[in-house]
């Protein structure tokens, strides 16, 4: 963890084998760094239990090849998400061990051991159109730490498919269900078990879908209590708050 | 039937018993009759198997009293929606046998024997909150002569609710959902039997329901091929709807 | 049907040619069939009457076409809809009898004999424009042994263009308008019939439409009661409908 | 005509019985009149050929009473909208001869001669409930001296109501159609007659009109070119424009 | 005209020189002439005194090219509208004399008289960028025989531009104005003169235009009474609507 | 808990002391309870470890006090949110001890002993008017059995009151934010601590606020990733997200 | 000012009168005060030159009344917004000099001198209905310190009237307009001073007005760059902006 | 100035050198300058201080060059924004030392020398991805004379990068605030400073942005009094009014 490098300088300031103006510039420079165009939030990782993740959307290729390589060079892992396939080309010039993940448009790069959390967290898609931003919440959750799964295609037009997973999904810690269309699905999947669900609308539709409207306007006025809603196709933030909740809930006693 | 009564003046006319002028000034009058803030068009018990309806919102309980009169003094039996219980005062002055429902907001008073339609309609709310606008739909769809009944508050919250019902759902002709919130009930529903359901989107809900918006768009967009989707809290168009199927298909060998 | 295969099975069971456990394996494995990405709904076939149906839209080319193989190794017809060329080509592969209508964007192949289902469905577009979007629905019609036909471009400017037709239209089980623009001719078609409407907005029009906004809330608007109302350009949907409404009722005595 | 009064202490001027600086007051304070929370417009009688009309919304009883008087006080005719009984009450304290229109919620007096306009106008309504609207538009046009009349409750549901009418629709020189729900009426009568149509949305109908933004869109959509469209329940307006076509087109030769 | 054509056919048939089916076969053909994926509306000339447009959009370039033919062989007059450079090219082939104006989009042929109607028409456009949809206006005004010209690019920013030219918009029978942005130029210009406008919209604009929606939204609610709104970018409407106050107006005496 | 009474009752049929037909009757009578307008889903306490709860909106003082008896009769806590003044005294007639929260609009009644979770819930609220809606999640909470406490009016135009409370917030295992105008404090929040937040937008603002659409649309568009949204003034379903959390999280090791 | 009373504190301390404790405990109490549900934010005169405004709008009438107490207490200018007659009345029992404007809905006491910001700042009004909103504007700008001035009812229908007024905008240093219905006020004033402009779209218009989205969406989109938009009915705002302004731009040299 | 230069001219009249029509032809010409297609507002740098700007979206790269082409030969400097690669190249065909600023996509050209105005503006972004907009704003500014500055990346997911410029904010003139997602960094940065802030929503961010609409409505909400809020990604208006807000308070003593 960067907390032990930080109590590591500060020990050392301690017992005076560093100076009072070493010991503030390193904690100045601390949390982000500016590159002129991004300023990386290395704090992040003591803050939140992870670094600062690229949203590579209206960012040029180099752009985003440079902010990556400041999060390796800091011993830090890497995620971008929404990443095309030319921002991905030009991440592994110079970061060639770093992955790409083609339906979930990801690149993720694990330098240093990923804390794995306990509690299941189970991946539901509505329909095979679903899959990509559900991809993007699994790469997600795996360099976050999470043990995470992925069931597809289970939407409600035949509700015996998800009838059939019940047994699974009760025993999950977290669900996080990706519907477009109505997005039934999560109301559905909320109302059969107890840990908490978190749903995700996608922009899968005909057109009074409007762009995923329709399921976000569902998922929030669902009848069932507790469903945290995300924003459309926000695979990310999905993963994002499952490993917030898993990650804070361990320190719980 | 009003089409037994044209006939038998076309036959007077045609064995002489008549005059050209008689049977034009019979046949022009019956399309509609102007009773100059409205045009009551009787026609449509020829062209649709049911007289004008009245829609009371925006009209003036004397309005509503005097073609509410004409209706019954056509022999046509008559159904009124939206009706306050102030309309429903003015009515009943000249019309004491008119019946009010209050929670459907209908007035009904049948003068004419209701011919049964075969095929079972079955009305199915979310919640207890759907039920004046279900009320509405139930209340046309008696003196319509449906084989009509109502199973409520059966949300996906609790899902075996309305799994309990499945046999019986199986077995109606025609199914209609009464659903505010998400209006997930109406895709459950319908992926479940193999009949028509006509969806109804009601305006309960918490704030981003904006008025029945939310459940609107879902039934518009469910996963499930065939919905067939209504107004916001459009109960009487509903029941309508099943009757014009059931009436039309009777005619079909 | 799909269904005498399982009676079939369950006979061998009950008269001890096969054990419980093939037995049970046979039925766990009717529902649907997992691929991975996508779970076939072939139990779709006994509750609904058709199998499940290919939406194109977000799939891959080689998604569609293991799916549709799928379906065809299992004896049923296959339908694809909102298939591009390329996802056709892919298709036809291994399918070479598969059939591709350009302008409704669906793929078909009947393997097993279609039941023609008794009651005339007439399918109207407003405007030459609203044509690929009831081409959905007449290609879907045919493969659902509907008894199909079409009437293009009659639109209300000119409103004598529909009148000509008022005999047909009168004479149908079934009448879907298709309309862009404001989406007048539902109302208008729905107010001189007796049958029952399917209206199905189209995003055709100037910028106010906005992508057939104007004609849905038009058609969910319309001051006749009991129109059936669907997605935007949802052909498909409209069809299907029209399919549930005479297989059901054909059950009616 | 306003026009009369100011030419005549032009030609004073001109001979000299008044002076420079009397004929340029005169002049400056011809446009309008500040009457400290209003400026009258007394110039718009000259420059549109009526005086300005008094929109009575979000103004209290005393300061239209005040506005009137002054209207009356310069010799012009007199017309409020959107006038509630309790500013009526206290606009006629001042002016006894003011007459209020409860159902078009509008006051008019006429203290000088109203010119009449060549070119029949007909309003026409498709229900009972777009009476109020309506009437807006019939006061106005009333005193702003148009030839006008009205045909209410004519909607599409019974299209052969409008039918019946059509003779006299294609005499008019202009007719103006209110409609609420999906609005069709007024591409059906566009459709019908060569004259220009202006088209009124009311906030009539079921919860998805959105309070008049169904039938807006649906007018704004029309198929039928050369449709005016106004702004929902602008009765008004429609009446205005009306005059403002048949006012300047007497010029031209 | 057509009319006299009409005429013509019915004295033969007085006459005797041709049979009651040749008259009832010409009469019954008139109204349109189905090409199968098209009704061409010929009649469409004798109710409004121009035959039917063209809206290119959604047809392909084969389907224009046949109507387009259709028209010209009737002897009618072609516009057509939204039509791209593809659109032509095949127009042309077989209509070497049709002329295209690639800025509005819009193909034209006359093969008989323009009758030419009284009544200057204006058109002013707020800014260069609406120029297109003004030029669809200009085109189609052009064909119809209005006495139009144009004035580009005097929006209110500069208030002084549009005051330069008040005398002629005085001057004119109607004037259309183009705007987009927030669409104040209608209301401006309305406010000078006292003849009738008409207001387009136009989608040019930053993000919260929304595509024309402003615009559209505050020229629906201009201060000014008397402005016909039509849809986003619609030249045509713009244009026909003025047509149809000139034409019309001729006849009343 | 609910559980230990059925486990009593199947050792009971165990053990042989009740019969088949018992034992069946109990279960099947466990899910829900009829009673004619509303089922109770008994079955919930089981699913989700809270009974059913009542959302008084919509439904009228009589039913909300039946449920609420047969609630009680169970043996279950009570929670009704949406009640007003009128409900809560239909309410206390039958059962006295239930307790209202006039800001919250609850009622609550604890008849059996209310298990306490670990894990502290600040609900944190951005102004004074937000108090009503986090009223309702703080009764929710404690009923539920959270260690839940309350910051008020700490909204981002006076950053430094979140600031000094930052030491708490880092501390809980859950923050609930409530903000109407833009929402903004959520992100702030969130971007501070490492916990999930819970964003419950309220209809507290200007104009442009659209009754929390403003606050909605803010809160999912966050740029903090792991927020989860809920419906606007929804403080019962957020304090129920963070009881699922804590109630479901309880169980990993 | 309250920055002097800091100062001579810190003096105290600096100068030993007073301990590190107590200079501590007054500036931590210095930010706000926390009253329970509301946190006084009185370091905000220290930021932004003025102390809190309260926003009476769904806080009850005791609540304002004790906020507004300890604003006086602490020897601030009391300012308080969208205050009903209810609420003013609660208020004057502890501030008996406190006064209310009715048509602004504010409360305004000034206990101490109020400085004067040079600078003229002028508000204008479309129509007698923008009174309201732009009342709220004045009373804030009078505490503020503004050299404000209002004229009214000078909309563009009548454009004369702004124009008499153009050497007066010229002159002042920011001019703040209100507008409701189309909102083109504010593009014509700005297109003809150079000072900012500052928008406030208002409530006031027919339907399509969508409670003051209009004249929003117009002033948003405006073709005179540099206006500042506030949120509808934002009379508040409005000033306080102008004030910022002026108080921020005396300091540059 | 431009203002030098036409006081040379009148005096030149004054004294006798010129004629009464060479006067009057001089300023008659000033105000604009009609090239046919576009009316170049050269007055407007007498009115707001800066000659007309070119918005080159909807201009062919023809139009946009002769337009800059007749601004530079006025004398004036030129700015055109939205301007493609390809507009550029056009234009730099006659006026080769024009510069393009490919991010902004605004294209300079300064043949006077730009009067500095005093404050520092500094623009402050939230992300990366806003940069574009925030350029088209930076290049306006120095243009226009601003002593302009940027700061980039300090959003509110890790508020301290904010706060650690906090000092820079405090001393600035006008902050100019560019954010995406929910925008809340306008309101933060405006709750911590004085001097008045221009908040410039921009379009990016996942689906529920809605092309910018939250960031909008976010800011237009914003809890903080006096934030000048611009149309969604307009950078070139936020630097305007920043503008006109120096230029005009340097006036005032």
């Amino acid at each position: 963890m960067q907390k032990d490098k930080i109590l590591e300088i500060l020990k050392k300031y301690k017992n005076g084998s560093i100076s009072d103006d070493d010991v503030f510039a390193y904690i100045k420079d601390l949390p982000y760094e500016d590159i002129s165009f991004a300023r990386i939030d290395h704090h992040r990782e003591m803050r939140w239990g992870f670094p600062e993740v690229i949203f590579c959307q209206g960012k040029t290729p180099d752009q985003v090849s440079k902010i990556a390589e400041k999060i390796i060079e800091k011993g830090s892992n890497l995620l971008a998400t929404r990443a095309s396939r030319e921002v991905y080309d030009a991440v592994k010039i110079n970061l060639p061990d770093a992955e790409y993940n083609e339906t979930g448009k990801t690149i993720t790069q694990a330098v240093k051991k990923i804390t794995k959390l306990k509690g299941g967290v189970i991946i539901v898609t509505a329909g095979t159109s679903d899959i990509p931003a559900a991809t993007e919440a699994f790469e997600t959750g795996k360099i976050l730490g999470l043990d995470i799964s992925m069931i597809c295609d289970v939407g409600v037009a035949g509700i015996h498919r998800v009838m059939n997973h019940r047994e699974d999904l009760e025993k999950a810690a977290i669900v996080i269900v990706f519907a477009g269309m109505e997005g039934a699905l999560a109301s559905v999947i909320a109302g059969l078990i107890s840990s908490p669900v978190i749903a995700v609308p996608t922009s899968v539709g005909y057109g009074a879908s409007f762009n995923g409207l329709a399921p976000l306007l569902g998922m929030l006025n669902t009848c069932v209590p507790g469903v945290a809603v995300m924003n459309i196709d926000n695979g990310f933030g999905a993963a994002f708050l499952a490993f917030k909740i898993l990650n804070t809930l361990k320190n719980i006693k």
